[in-house]
Order: structure tokens, then sequence, then C-alpha cells
């Protein structure tokens, strides 16, 4: 017998309560001692991660998924790295951000706590396994995790070490709870948990995440598409701008944070669209231009309206020619996904009207989009980028599976004093 | 013709963009003339409002309904001060909350930006109109507005004159957009604008809080029931307890942070109960106790399971004795509602033991439940009191509001250097 969904997060609710009043020193030992037990356990995760990946390729999935499913000793080893950094990091529990005495004489704090559970939704890569219940439990927080298909039984090898620390830590294990019913039925019902579950994070394709969008009853904080924007001011220093646009489409194309459509303005188009389309097209980059752009480089091939709103994922790039920063506002407006954009400008007025007009979760002014990463924005380590106005709002740390509530301490004040029970 | 829900909302998002640039002196000048435009038309609103008043007598609408719904020159001068004062705040949009430098040579900013447009969902208070409006605008969001039926006379005239106040700065009246179709059928085509709407939300009754809950694509914060505890310890001052007591239950017993449920340490019970069961009846409060309770007040009715569970919103009270804190604590978690908690206790550890227990929104030591609300703890004014944990718990001031990003500024720092076109 299975337990149900409810039951399972049930479970892992009433092991957060445990989680929560867990010290510093308490969890950082936890953190690092799953990192041990991973390591220690290295063959039978790997030969677990050996049949998912025999599995697949029977199926016939492609490179790039089998790419992102495979485990080997220097992976393993990376997901044990990523578990002690963690421990490494400060602990946000228990943070006071605020705190002011009352004029009626009470102080007023406002203080860290956890979330309670979060509830992770993710696709074929095995170390959001680790990862997510790391940050999940640095936070204080249970974690109700619902892996890929693919990575069923890498999944559950890497959930039973962390398992074994729990519990060797005499902590409750069903902190961290890995679903073994993968249909769609018990997503579902996952899904729909609002009184157990406090947060719904998916991370995946589009698909997936409309799919949680559309039926989740738990607040969701998406992990949506990145269609990040450079745009090439006429004041910009044009060496700077064309390293931006060779870092940021061709270091990791894949990745959310690369860019996909490139904006020029009029002014300097004629000198630098030959020059960076040169470079992109020397490193492989497919480039798609508008019909302004294939009068300075007629041999690019035309990018039509799906071109522009379209997450390429690889080596390929849509440009076009805006008239000036406006234009350039207005196209991102239309086509950006709220995830990064960027502006290379020297014109301080101009980059700062650039960072004002967009509401994207991460603008950047002569920086690469590929910076967009919580590592690299002081964040030590992310769940993942939130494309969610609410709560957090671009790459998610510890910090952002907690939220600030209130504890006030008195000395009998009450807001009627001529209710008192003495008063005349 | 009226536009369709999907063409408000639109409408409002449009005008958000022009009230997310506006300057902080714009925005409390705007404020100010809203109150103004209130004051110069009060004839108006109170004739709307009297129609309103004569429609809901019609309908043998009840007292406390008809209270909520009640206007004077009183309660409009009052409704134009909180305009008039929410000016005076501090405004959140473009506050900095951190700033360091990236190893990589950029500057990392988080910068408060507001959170877009915001949806609003009410019952009889026609001020809500006015108030949920006034802190919207302040941290730089479009509101729309869907009132009760009963008060949709008087806040269609309180958002003409908001409106009024828009034209005549300049500013797209749309950013406050008042629904006028109230059927049930367009309350939920506004749930479902979640790429138009960035929040929701939810003021009223258990039923209003639940069917939102339960239908919304758009992101919720319930502002949901108030079922608070004082918990008087056995080292508490029972002075001091008492007073809380009777603060608590009876300075306004329909507010959500009145207590609905005391709970009495059993080595003080004999000494506390007929005490504060005295003051409470002499105050008119229907009292209503556990099994050990009547063995030392027989006189109580008895309390059962669901009356522990309920927001009486009345002066009546539930009394339960307890073995000790950790009994306490047991209750609270089972009937709680993550509202507002309050210790009696003069023992630090004890106290100390229960705030970090206890996972509501507010957590008081020695402290009057009525304090929970955004005047008090210094947020200057509130749009009401979030029971959700996320993005916002317990009172929500304009901050609330907002979202922090993050802004860089660099000189053409990448990710990869080695990718830099005339690297190596």
């Amino acid at each position: 017998m299975t337990d149900s969904v409810r039951d399972l997060a049930l479970k892992c609710k009433q092991a957060a309560v445990q989680v929560a009043e867990l010290s510093e020193n308490d969890k950082n030992a936890l953190l690092r001692a799953m990192a041990d037990e991973l390591e220690a356990q290295a063959d039978t995760v790997l030969a677990a991660n050996a049949e998912d990946m025999a599995a697949a390729r029977e199926k016939g999935i492609g490179a790039a998924m089998l790419d992102r499913l495979a485990l080997d000793q220097g992976r393993l080893a990376g997901i044990a790295e990523a578990l002690r950094h963690v421990a490494s990091l400060p602990d946000p529990v228990g943070e006071v951000t605020e705190s002011h005495a009352s004029d009626k004489g009470f102080r007023i704090e406002r203080v860290r706590v956890p979330l309670g559970v979060i509830g992770m939704i993710y696709e074929a890569r095995p170390n959001v396994t680790a990862d997510a219940a790391a940050l999940c439990l640095k936070a204080g927080n249970g974690v109700l995790l619902r892996g890929g298909k693919e990575a069923v039984r890498s999944n559950t090898a890497i959930a039973a070490c962390l398992r074994t620390a729990l519990r060797n830590a005499g902590v409750d294990e069903h902190a961290v709870t890995l679903m073994q019913d993968l249909s769609r039925e018990a997503m579902m019902q996952m899904m729909q948990l609002n009184d157990i579950l406090d947060l719904l994070i998916p991370r995946g394709g589009e698909g997936l995440i409309r799919f949680v969008n559309e039926n989740a009853r738990v607040p969701v904080i998406k992990h949506y598409k990145g269609v990040c924007h450079l745009y090439v001011d006429a004041a910009a220093d044009l060496d700077q701008a064309l390293d931006l646009a060779i870092d940021g489409k061709t270091t990791r194309p894949a990745a959310c944070n690369a860019i996909e459509t490139l904006l020029v303005h009029t002014d300097i188009a004629g000198a630098f669209l030959p020059k960076v389309t040169r470079a992109l097209a020397e490193r492989g980059v497919e480039l798609l231009g508008d019909a302004r752009c294939r009068e300075i480089c007629p041999d690019l091939g035309a990018a039509g309206e799906a071109d522009f709103a379209e997450e390429f994922l690889s080596l390929k790039l849509a440009i076009a020619v805006v008239d000036d920063v406006d234009a350039a506002i207005a196209h991102i407006r239309k086509y950006g996904s709220d995830h990064t954009e960027v502006i290379a400008s020297e014109d301080e007025s101009v980059a700062n009207r650039f960072v004002h007009a967009l509401r994207a979760a991460v603008v950047m002014v002569n920086t690469s989009s590929r910076f967009s990463d919580g590592g690299e924005l002081g964040l030590g380590a992310e769940i993942g980028i939130s494309t969610t106005r609410l709560h957090a709002y671009g790459p998610m740390g510890a910090e952002a599976l907690t939220i600030e509530r209130f504890v006030l301490r008195g000395s009998g004040q009450v807001r009627h004093p001529e209710s008192r029970s003495k008063a005349a």
C-alpha cells in the first residue's frame, strides 16, 4: 500500500514543523551529512542513473534530454559540493529585518520564518532533487518533490541518501519527500493541496509551467521562459556591445538567461550590424533579421512576428533595427517575458529610461544577461528564477523561501486603556 | 456598449504604466487632490449612499451590514483624511534595499518597483474604494476594484471623485477602475486575467474568500478569518492577562484581530477563571467553556469542537483549560487561522517557545491582539491583513504592494571573458 498524495504531503508538513525549529548548526551539519552520504552511495546512485539512461535511450529520447539526465562521478561530486555550499551560506531564518518601539511601549520586530512546505515540480535533471531539498531545508521548510519520469530511479536513489542523513540526525525523514506516483492525476492532486503546501515551484518547459499555472490552487511562483533582449543604443560602446552579444548568445544558449533578440539603434546599425552578425555567424549562430536589418545585412534570413516571441534555447538569434530607446522599450514590452533585459549605452539618462520603463525581474546596463543567476548576484545558490511578480522576482535563494512576520513583546499594553478592569 | 472585463483590465494595465513612472511628489499631490474632490463632492457622494441605504433597507439587509454601508459627513471626512494620510507616508517605489559591488566589477542593486495592476474584491464598506485605491496608487500600481452590490452607487460616486482628480492631474483615469458589472460571471472573468492582473486581494466573509481562492488564476493574497487566541500561562501577570482578555474580546468584537478563544494554564485556572469570566460577563460577553473550565465555572455554556474553530465576530468567547504551553500550542495549531496569537507570561523561555512554535502572521507576548493592525504596527495604513504565507504575511501597507527586483550597472562585463571578440 502506498500513501495517497495527501497523506504524503501531510507527513511532510508534520516533519516541516520539526525542521522549522532546527538550529542553524544542526541544519548545516545535516546538509554536510547529506553530501557525505551521496558520496558514500555514489555507486548506487550512478547505477540507478545508468538504468534511467538505458530506459531513456530505449524510448528514443533526444540528446539534449539525455545530457540533462546523465550523472557521472564528476556531476555527483558537483551535487555534493553544492550541498556543502548551501551549508556555508547564512541562515535566513530568525533574521530580524526591522525592530522598533511602538509609541504604546511595546517592541515590534519583523522576523524571518520558513514558508512551511514547498512543492517542487521539475523535469529531467536529477541534481534538482538535491539542490531544491538543500535550499528548502536551509530555509527551514519541508519539501515535496515531483521529478520527471525519466529520472525516477536517479531521484529515488538521491532522495534515499538525503533521507538517510535526516534519519541519522534524528529528523523526521518525511521532511524530504519524493513522490513515487508520477501520474498526471497525482500531480493534479498535489497542486490542489492549498491547505498543506505553502508554495509550488514549477521548473521546466513552457507546457509544464502553463499546466501548473492553470490548474494549481497552491500559490505558484513560475520559472517561466526567458525571452531576453540586448538593446544596443546609439550611445553604446560598440566593442563592449559586441562582447555582450557574443557572451549573451553563445556561452550557454540553452540557459534561460541567454539573449534571444538583439535590438539595434538605427544610427549605429550600419556600423554595428555587419560586425556583430559576422562574429556571431563565425560562432555558429543562425541569424534572423527584420526588414530594416536585412537592408544592411541582406544575407540574413527573415525574422517573423513569431521569432521575436520565441525562446530559441539554441544558437539562434532574432535581430531588429529600432528608432530609439522608446522603440526598444515598446518592442520589449510586447515580446519580453519579464526575465532579463540589457541595454548597452554610455548615456546615463537613456540607460535610466530603459531601467525605469521595463518591468523585468533583472534589468542591466552594460552587463551580460548571463549574470542573471543567483550565484552571480550574491544569493549563494538559487532554486530558480522567478518571473512571477509576487513574493520573489528574479533569482531566488534561501531567503526567498522564507517570509517576514511580526513579533510583538509588551508588558500588558491594551488598545483601549479605558477598558482596563481597573480603569475608573 | 460597456467594455468587457478584459478590456477594462487592459485599460487599467495601460494606465498603470504611467502611474509606475509618477514621481513621489506627483503621487502625493494626486492623493491630496482626491481628498479635496471627495470633500467638494460630499453632497453627491452622500446622496448616492442614501440611495444604497434605502435599497438595502428595502431588501431587509441586517443592521451590521447597514452600519458597514452607511456614510455620513464624519465618515466621509475620515475617508478624505485617510487619503491625505497615505500622501504623507514614505514612497516605497525606487527604494534601494541592497547594493553591493560584484567581484566581477559591476554594481548589483535591489530596487523596489510597483507590482503592476492589483485587483481588489470586497464587500459592503464603501471606504475600501478610496482606501485601496490610495495605497495601490501610492505604491505605483493600477487598481481594478470590484465592490459589493449593496454599495454600488456609493462606490461609483467615490470612484468618480478619484478619477476626476486623476484627469485633472493629466493621469489616465483608468488607473482606478471600478467594475460596473457585478455579476458572478464578471467576477469569474476578472479572476482569470493572470496575464493582466499581478495580484488579487479578496476582503470579506469566509464564503467570498473561499470562492476567490478556489477559482482564481491570478495570484491571491487572502485576508482570511482571524481565530485569534489568548493563552494565559502559569507565569502570567494575572492583572495584565485580565486586561488583555477584556481589550482583546470587547473593544471591537467584529474585528478580525479580536480574540475568539481563551486558553488558561491549569495551575492558575482556579485563580484566574472566576475573575476573567465575571469581568467579561459584566461586559456582555457570552462564554462557552470546555469540561475542565466548567468544573471551575459551572455556570458557563458548553464549548464544542465547532466553537473552537469559529470566528464569532461578536461578544462570544470559547474557553479551554490546558496543561501547559505545549498543549496551548497544539490547540492553536489545530484551530488557529495563522492570524494573531497572544501569550501572557512573565517567563521569557515559555514566551519564546510560544513565539517560535507558532506560524501565525503576528505573534505577541503580553500585548493585546487588537494591535494587530497596519496603523498600530507602523505601516501607516493597511490594505488588509494577509493570512497567506507568501509575499506578505500579516498587516499589509504600501510596501507590500511593491516587489524588489535586480538592477545591474557595469562596463561591459561578460560571464566568459574568453569568449570576447578580442580574446586571444
